[in-house]
């Protein structure tokens, strides 16, 4: 099943524009008449006929619509990483994998400390359409981990941050529960004591991911497997 | 810690070759008496001193040498992506994460019929360095759906083959004890009818990965982050 985005819906008709016309009309060919799948990245699924199109825009009319609820929240806080690459990586496959929320974070030792995030969203977006999620995951600014975690001081939610101790408990053995849970993800050159002490007094419990020592990126997608279960 | 990587020992001294010896002496300008870390891919981690370099070749005298057991089995057969670089991006996070075993498999509906061992060996060694995994995964030969799935028919691992069906049992919930474990991912086209009932009537449990429909890579890096809990 191929899927178009637009946030571009308006009554009973919507407006595909740039890139995804583009795919729908060059690449795949569709004419006016055929049926489609539209998604607005929020839950709705729409059925649309195409009415019109032009070099940039395809005009749509919808016939059905059907509401997919979100699920339970599931958020990764990471330190992107200096090879941004691998950044974009982990955002592919944790959207794919059903992560909801992302937030980037800037620690002590973070070796990128500038995001730009509009080619980001394009990695999400294309993500979701891929593995036919109706949720866009929400693409957090950058901010210090400081803020985020006393941000995240009074939340709820199974709070866990990612940091290889021997005696530490493992993050797969505290998830088997349906609470809303965030695990946060630390630089190439780890936290330092003081974030993890002020993580830790901010209820966030100290868990090994994995018994190896896995890069950033891949501790992240490894969280997520389990977070997303 | 830094770790390089040989097959060469001889008795109390060991040689670096090529890039290992380059990635020494010009990288990290390693001198004739320091002390570096030197692993062999099967469980070896040695302490050397360098006697002697050259351009392509460094001589250590072997001070200290520590064996690691290898652990249990963890398996992930899987067919290679049409866009190479997926299919490198699962071999070096499998690795990171602990597969100690891979199979590079052709299904019915497989795009790439041909893979180049050479360059994945590299792949594989570099992911065990980084990740400090003593023991470098087995990446056996190109084989089909048929022949592996049959070679495996009387072994007695915990075996799985992941593919989406709403009633399926979640791999997750199969996972909670100490037995080897072999998980096969299929083709971006998915397993046929026919090759699921083969592993089936092999003694594959047919399994769902993930709430969410993944690429081929994601599967296996989904797979691999469960069974090496």
């Amino acid at each position: 099943m191929i899927v178009f985005y637009t946030d571009d819906f308006l009554g009973n008709t919507a407006t595909l524009h740039a890139s995804e016309s583009k795919h729908c009309n060059v690449v795949l060919r569709k004419k006016p008449g055929d049926l489609i799948y539209v998604i607005n990245g929020q839950g709705l699924l729409a059925e649309g006929r195409i009415l019109s199109q032009d070099k940039k825009t395809t005009s749509i009319e919808i016939v059905s619509r059907e509401n997919f609820p979100i699920g339970r929240y599931r958020g990764i806080a990471i330190c992107p990483t200096k090879n941004m690459s691998r950044f974009e990586f982990f955002l592919e496959k944790a959207t794919e994998i059903g992560i909801n929320n992302i937030f980037p974070i800037l620690c002590t030792r973070s070796e990128r400390k500038i995001l730009k995030p509009q080619r980001l969203e394009k990695i999400l977006l294309s993500a979701a359409k891929q593995s036919i999620n109706y949720h866009l995951p929400i693409l957090h600014p950058l901010q210090t981990f400081t803020d985020f975690v006393k941000k995240m001081e009074d939340n709820d939610f199974d709070k866990f941050i990612g940091h290889y101790k021997e005696d530490n408990p493992e993050l797969f053995d505290l998830i088997g529960n349906e609470k809303e849970k965030l695990v946060v993800i630390g630089p190439e050159g780890d936290f330092t004591e003081s974030e993890l002490s002020l993580a830790s007094s901010s209820g966030f419990v100290t868990v090994n991911l994995s018994k190896s020592r896995l890069r950033t990126e891949t501790a992240g997608i490894v969280a997520s497997s389990f977070i997303c279960v």
